[in-house]
């Protein structure tokens, strides 16, 4: 089955997807060792490009793989891929992952010889979300505020997609997954906010929080309260939003809340 | 940088790895969203094959991904491996790898068209291991024992990288990682036992802890208890070891403990 990807950017040349295939060795691929960001462009300008770009470079540099981009270049790298494949009016979807690339057998990070990291940027349409997003509380997993990771937008997202999967066998959009402490961190693939006694209110990055983008956006133009959230601020909330780079803020509805958790 | 595996098995063929090129919209890339196995191979025999081929089902099955190999198609194809590649005399590693496959964009598990998953198994050679292991506590990374996930063999490690990045900063050879509950889990790639006033003991696997081939091996062969540790009863045991399926059983101590855990 060809998904094709249509024109992307590998390592540092344009092409056709059908013609790139990832080394088998990648530590990516084998091992989950990269990050990635996903961006919106709307008629062919990336949007906020350089907050992603930043935030792709100060992912990398905590799991300690060399950023080959940088602000500039990610921007223009990324308007001249919307180009190439005709993106230039709408709404579409800019990914850019980054692997530590290729190397030997086993988690040791390798240091001789050095590493080239893999980069792979590739663009899709991005719908324009419709409506309110119907969430239930995932009873399948947990988000792990004891790592680092968790704020980290890693290629480790095998948990969200439980998360996700469960969501939609219950017949809802998405899932709300709280860490071991039980409290709120977000949803499969976007940050939660409720508003409490008229207040807005997001959970601190340290409870396992994706620092998102959007996430920040929201925080400074909401003037929001970062502080814990439990699944009984969910209930008593009189609104509550998700947000994510694509969908933007986007309000949102608990349909289902079980008592077990 | 070229890090041939030799010959691999890839979807059903034999071929150089040099000749592989994994799909970049492959799900195992971009999302994590596969499982591996990895066994150790003694003069062209797979060990305890049939235990590794059950664990690799059922863990995909974990993630609902379709599993194209039987346990005899496995061994078999692990075989016929180590002789493709001529390696029929001393100890190698066979890895396998399986993951989702293809995909459209997003985290949404696809169910139209079907998926095609993607199963890669290469080999490469495999040290004796020599004296004991050093040990520190991971201070940088908790295991989350709240998603089911942790006891599974997913390609989700960078969690275990950063843990062994930082046992090997610190002049250790591994790291034992804790939950978010403070109990000890495991190291970055091996189980872990502790001899307890001469009781042997390991955690269960519900306290975050990787189902290894090893640990079940282990317990049947000395009677171990299955008990959530602690830090202190690492300090306290007469012996600790740790296993996976490329070194057995190996001894281990802490070399290093902190008081801020």
């Amino acid at each position: 089955m060809n998904q094709s990807m249509g024109i992307v950017l590998y390592n540092g040349e344009f092409q056709n997807s059908d013609a790139v295939g990832i080394d088998p060795t990648d530590r990516g691929f084998l091992l989950g060792d990269g990050v990635f960001d996903t961006m919106l462009a709307v008629d062919g300008v990336p949007v906020f490009a350089e907050d992603h770009g930043l935030r792709l470079m100060r992912h990398a540099k905590i799991l300690g793989i060399p950023c080959p981009l940088d602000c500039t270049l990610f921007t223009s790298m990324a308007t001249t891929l919307l180009q190439k494949n005709g993106y230039t009016h709408g709404r579409y979807a800019i990914r850019t992952t980054l692997t530590r690339g290729p190397g030997p057998r086993g988690l040791k990070i390798p240091d001789m010889p050095p590493l080239h990291p893999t980069l792979l940027m590739h663009a899709a349409p991005a719908l324009i979300p419709q409506g309110h997003v119907n969430l239930i509380v995932a009873q399948s997993v947990r988000r792990n505020e004891g790592s680092p990771l968790s704020q980290v937008k890693t290629l480790n997202y095998a948990d969200n997609i439980l998360a996700l999967h469960e969501a939609l066998a219950a017949g809802a959009n998405d899932a709300v997954i709280l860490n071991n402490r039980g409290q709120v961190c977000c949803a499969a693939s976007s940050n939660i906010f409720a508003v409490l006694d008229g207040q807005w209110a997001t959970p601190p990055l340290t409870d396992g929080v994706l620092d998102g983008i959007m996430r920040a956006k929201t925080i400074a133009e909401k003037k929001v309260l970062e502080i814990s959230l439990y699944k009984d601020d969910l209930i008593r909330a009189s609104a509550l939003y998700l947000t994510n780079s694509l969908t933007g803020l986007r309000p949102a509805r608990l349909i289902a809340v079980s008592d077990s958790q």
